[in-house]
Formats: C-alpha cells, sequence, structure tokens
C-alpha cells in the first residue's frame, strides 16, 4: 500500500490551520502589486495584455468604397446601357469625379467612389468595345450597388479595443487600421524559479544514485512562457545555509516574483525559509485545503516582490501554480477575461470529505456541444506521466463518496 | 442599402464552378508539403510539436523514495517506540544501510529508503531526546507507509509522449525528468506574408485620401505567431508589373509558404498571378462555397511551396487563415490534435441556401458545462470592428432561413 501526505491520519492538519481555496485566491489577489505598464512596437505586442484604449483613428470605410472591379456610374432608370469611359479611379488615387451621365470611370476594389457616382458594375457584367462599356443582357444594375459606405463599420471615435484585452489576431488588426504604431502594454514582471535540493541534477548530467532531474523548473516556465511571461529565469540553488542566504538575497533584490518549485519545508536542510525571513519576505498564506497542494505557501518582500513556494511533487507544483500563480499574474498584468471554464464530469471522481480536490482531465466537446472532463487521476501526486493526455484539472469541492459522471465542476487549463 | 458581394445575384457563381468547403481542406491537405524537424534545446522546445517518441528513462520513482522529513526504521508488530539516531540519509545521498531494529535513519523527502528500513515516520509524530527519538503517543507507523515505492508511477522504457504532440508544461516536465535535453520538433516553415496594393498605407505613415492603412498582414502574422509559427515576415509589393514579378519570384526563392493577404483578383492592376504563373506556381484551387471567404486561392510552387491567398476582405482574411492555413500548416507539423470544437448556438444565424457561413462567435462554457456561442454577425465581410469580442467562428452547412438557438455546430478558434 502507499501512503499519501494528504491522506494520513496521523498529519492531518486540524482544518483551523488550512486556509480555504477561495481564502487563498482573495489574500494573492489583495498582495499582488502592479508590474506597470509600457510602450512596445506593434511587431512586439502580439499576445500581450493592451493597457490603454484605442478608438477608430477614422471612420470606417474613411470613404465610399468600391467593392468590385468594375465601372462606377451615376444611377437612374433612365441610364444609358452604353457609357464612354471617361476615365479611371484607382485604388488610392485621389477622388476624380464623373461629368456626365453618360459615361462612367474605371474602378477596382478598394478604390474612392467617384464624385458623382453612385453606382457600380462589376466588370463580369460588362464587355468592352474601344472607349465604351456595354451593359451585358441580364445586367440590372440597382443605386447604391457595391458601394461600401463611409463610417458604415464605424465612425471615427468608436471604442474599439479596450484596457485589460490580450492582443491576439483581431486586436492586432485594429491596432494596425487605426495606426497605433507603438501600443501600451503591460510590463512582464521579472521571474525566477527558485529550486533546492542536492537530489535535483541538470537534464543534462549523469543521474548517480538517489538522484533525480530538475523538471518541476521547466514545467512551471513553460507555464509561464505560454501565457507571454517572458523574463523568466531558473535559478538552483544547492543543500547550503551560507549560500541559500546570498542567492535568496540577489534573487529578491533582482526579480519582481519568485516561484520556489521545491517548496517550502521544515525540512532540516532547507534553508529557504530562513533566507526568506532574512530578507524580510513574510508569509501571506501557508497550507491550503487542498489536494494535491497543501503545502502551498505565499509571501511578500519589502518592495512589494511576491513568493510562491510551489509544493514539489510535480502535479501538486504544476497545479498551484495554474491554480494560483498563473491567475494572479495574468490579473495583476490587468487581464479582464480570465475565469475558469465549466465541464461535466464523464466519470466519477473520489471526493475528499476536507479537502477541494484539483484532479487532472482530458477535455472535448461532445456531440452537443458540451465540454466532457474524463478524469486521468495520477497515481500520487508525484506521478505526471499520465498528464501529457490532459488539458488541466477539475476542482471538486469537499464532499463524501464520490461525484458521479455528470457532476458540473471548473475546469482550469494548464 | 448595402450590397455585398457574395450576395448579389448578378455575380453568383454557378456552384459548379465553387468547391466544397470539405474538399478545399482535402485538396490543401493532399498538397502540403513536410517541413521536416530538427533537434532545439529542451529551452527552445516550448510550444514546438513533438517529432520523436519519449520513453522513461529510469523507472519512476528511480528509487524507493522517502516521501517525508522523519526517520527511516524496520517495521514490526514489536518494534520499540524509542529510536537511537544510528545516522542520516539526506535526498541526493548514496543508500545508506540501518543494522539494527532499534535504531533508526533521519531522512528528508526525496531521499533513497535506506537500506534494512520499510517505514517512514514524520517528525511532527516523533520528539528528539539527545540522539534518540521517541515515538509520540498517538504515532501508529504502518509497514510501507510515507514511501513511493520504485517504478510505481511507471517503469522504465514506459512510452510517455508520442510523436504530434504539442510541448505544454506537462509535455516539458517529462522531457527534462527524462534527460531529453535535445529535443526532436517540426520543423516551422519560412513564411512571408504578402500584400499588395498603392491604396494600402504602413501603421505608422501619415493617411492620404484614398488610402487605408495594411492591416491584414499584421492579423494574419499574430494568428500565426500565436501558433508558433515564428519565422514569418511582412512584405509589401506596389502595384507595378515589374516589381511584382522580381519580388514575387524573390520571396518563392526564399520562403517554404507564401500568404497573399490581399488575395488574388481578376482586377487590372492585379499582376499577381501573373508573376506567380511566371515562376511555375499552379493554382490548385479557387473559390469555395463559403461566405465570407468565396474567393480563396491555393497553389503549389515548382519546388513544393504553397501560396495560400485569402481574400482581401479583414474578416475573410482571417476565417479563411484560421480555417484552411492554420490547420493546414500544423498537421504538415505533424500535430496530432487538432479538431475544432463543438458549440450549441446561442442566438439564430441567417443560412445561405447555397454557401457554408462562418460566423464569428463568442464563446463561453455555461452552468451545465455547455459551449455556448453568441454570434456576433459583422455588418460586412471588411467589418472587423466587433471581432475582438469573439474566439472564433462556426461552422453553418447551407440552409434555407435561419439556424435556431440551439443548433449544435463546430467552432474554430482565432
Amino acid at each position: 500500500m502507499l501512503w499519501q501526505l494528504d491522506s494520513f491520519p496521523g498529519t492531518m492538519d486540524t482544518m483551523s490551520e488550512l486556509i480555504s481555496v477561495s481564502q487563498a485566491e482573495a489574500l494573492i489577489a489583495e498582495h499582488m502589486p502592479s508590474f506597470g505598464s509600457g510602450q512596445v512596437s506593434l511587431d512586439d505586442a502580439v499576445g500581450r495584455v493592451l493597457r490603454q484604449s484605442v478608438h477608430a483613428e477614422h471612420d470606417h470605410p474613411p470613404f465610399d468604397r468600391v467593392m468590385m472591379d468594375g465601372i462606377a456610374v451615376r444611377w437612374s432608370e433612365a441610364m444609358p446601357r452604353r457609357l464612354r469611359v471617361a476615365g479611371s479611379q484607382m485604388a488610392g488615387m485621389r477622388r476624380q469625379s464623373l461629368a456626365d451621365a453618360d459615361a462612367c470611370l474605371e474602378v477596382t476594389t478598394g478604390a474612392m467612389l467617384p464624385d458623382g457616382c453612385d453606382c457600380v458594375i462589376p466588370v463580369e457584367q460588362l464587355r468592352r468595345d474601344g472607349d465604351v462599356y456595354l451593359l451585358r443582357d441580364d445586367c440590372r444594375p440597382m443605386a447604391g450597388q457595391f458601394i461600401h459606405r463611409r463610417g458604415s463599420d464605424c465612425t471615427q471615435g468608436t471604442l474599439l479595443l479596450s484596457s485589460g484585452m490580450r492582443l491576439g489576431p483581431a486586436e492586432m488588426a485594429l491596432l494596425a487600421a487605426n495606426g497605433v504604431a507603438k501600443v501600451e502594454v503591460a510590463n512582464t514582471p521579472s521571474m525566477a524559479i527558485v529550486s533546492t535540493g542536492d537530489e535535483l541534477v541538470e537534464v543534462d548530467a549523469p543521474l548517480g544514485e538517489g538522484q533525480i532531474r530538475r523538471s518541476n523548473d521547466t514545467a512551471v516556465r513553460a507555464a509561464l512562457r505560454l501565457h507571454g511571461f517572458d523574463r523568466v529565469v531558473m535559478e538552483h540553488i544547492a543543500d547550503d545555509e551560507a549560500e541559500t542566504r546570498v542567492r535568496i538575497a540577489e534573487l529578491l533584490e533582482r526579480h519582481d516574483v519568485l516561484v520556489l518549485s521545491g517548496g517550502v519545508s521544515m525540512g532540516q536542510r532547507d534553508y529557504v525559509p530562513e533566507a526568506l525571513a532574512a530578507q524580510g519576505v513574510r508569509k501571506v498564506l501557508h497550507r491550503i485545503a487542498q489536494k494535491p497542494g497543501k503545502p502551498m505557501w505565499f509571501g511578500l518582500g519589502p518592495r512589494g516582490q511576491v513568493v510562491f513556494a510551489l509544493p514539489g511533487n510535480p502535479v501538486s507544483a504544476l497545479v498551484c501554480a495554474t491554480r494560483y500563480a498563473l491567475p494572479a499574474l495574468r490579473a495583476a498584468q490587468g487581464e479582464s477575461a480570465i475565469s475558469p471554464e465549466t465541464v461535466c464530469l464523464d466519470g466519477e471522481v473520489d471526493l475528499n470529505p476536507m479537502l477541494v480536490s484539483f484532479v487532472p482531465a482530458h477535455v472535448k466537446t461532445d456531440d452537443q456541444g458540451r465540454l466532457m472532463a474524463t478524469p486521468v487521476p495520477s497515481k500520487t501526486s508525484g506521478d505526471f506521466s499520465s498528464l501529457p493526455r490532459t488539458q488541466g484539472f477539475v476542482q471538486l469541492p469537499p464532499g463524501t463518496g464520490k461525484a458521479p459522471s455528470g457532476t458540473v465542476a471548473t475546469f482550469w487549463r494548464w
């Protein structure tokens, strides 16, 4: 039988020592600093969080715009079906003018509608004969056709983008179309992911007896980078009291955010808690009523640096990074839409009577449009070999017995 | 009344000229080249498509692993409750040995279980008295407790990751934990997004009469970059026959993929089709029975370069990039999971009797776990001011009247 920390009664904390998931969320949110904002070039803005409003630079379209290649004419019930070419109005040209009702101007898609015209006839409905266009027999032009009217999409000054939006393709198109070459976006904080422990070996080093490779830092860094946090270094500190003090002091000096990927334990050789305390980092919370990830710790440094100490087990570390660190960091950037999804369980899940359960799951919409979550429970919180089959985890409240298939739950994506 | 190309009967193509959405998909898939794969460092692999299998380098855990700080002992029914400290086994140390059943070794989380031990007692259940540990009164140790057994997560050689997975946090953790410092990933093709037209002005240039700013290229580049396609340049070609020939030839020489953001029209001053033909690019498809995006064109160059010519209207361009170019490029990289989601319409949508409709929509899961799509129709295919409120578009088959609220449809995310 395999024993686990979280299920062993002898070490079950009294519930009064644990804070709830929502209390933890609120405490973290309350202590997050702002990382400010700055201007970047449009090219560098992709995927960043917008921190300004964007209004329409001009009417869209900015002029009555020709929608087809063909001719522009002055429409009337009695308009002639034979029209002399009086000139042309190509896309990009200043506005031309049509003087006569029996003449036309050649036009291309995207051109300004020439002065004196109110109808565009596409080339497919025309036959050219020298300097004259003849309307084909089936051509029945109507006033206003193939004209994309000035301001019909939106008028100058319309609010198009608001602070807090993440800049995807559509937002980028609107920035470009409205002349926003320099964009105010949220700064990304400078972050260090810190691992400790002499048993941890680099990914490319020989693995000795009693050793394993560092991997939590790589996972957490990937999660951060895929959410646009690109200023993230990984630092490893050996189990040495003096070195730990010096390095922690340096890291707190240089970075806005520390993420301890190995957690804060009470181990004899864990010098991190003392080193943090020596630098004036104070605990905001420790131990949350959840499984996995109970040992989660969060603290605040003297100049507002935040310290997330993730539990050391791989599943716990990634769950806590996803559930607490990422949403808090995104909210601190001013991002507006970071709520979790709601899913429907496709399979039952064991509940814990005292703790919120976070259960990795594979999600997929079914043929009714429901987002179905198939639990992929790991054998222990150390077992991450099954996580690649999942897209995140469901959050289930404490309870007795099992949450049956069909239960609705919130879902957090990796 | 505002006329639109796609709805004007006079220019309605006979349906036989149009190919279906699924035919277009199949034709594109059939002609996509492979872009090969190559090794990158683990750091550079985040978000890329894996092109190798990864098996467990060793058992996980690689040894019987201590799960708590405390002591390791030899368990028996009659084990003493007073245990002499015979030494210590810290994380990262080679395996120690416990000789006597009345002694113990101090252990830390992550350490090897010492030889001769089969039980770990956490420090919280102990009291130290000189060189002796006393079990607290409520301590009831059991054989095997707090030991994470060698190979219990997975055994050496277990398949952990397969070719075609996109490398997120969990996959990155497994690469690191299994010593994969160099990772075989799909190459990203070299791409150029090409815009043409003298009416198009740079984002930071003064806007003259009859001009608009380039924005389709920015949108498509953002879509590509957010899917990991990072080798994408933007090129603008003026409306000049000689220049168009030279530049198109150069671009086909230098890149694997061209995306024409302004489409291939029959306009008098569109020199692109001729320039492509002159370089041996042959048409694979042109005109798809869909709205927006009917003028979509796809072709193939003499050394396998692919050319996507997106329609010129902003909504059409982004829809076609999302519906055709991105899935095809991702599949060409060997990515395995790129199917669309299924959603439930929250609002009715006008259907087109002949054409597949792509309708931008805002999606959100409801309190039953259903992914609900609220249509956000644009006024014209040129109107992209409402797109920031959407996450993608629903695809609806041709039909008469309206698709009612509640209709199930596929959904493509930007």
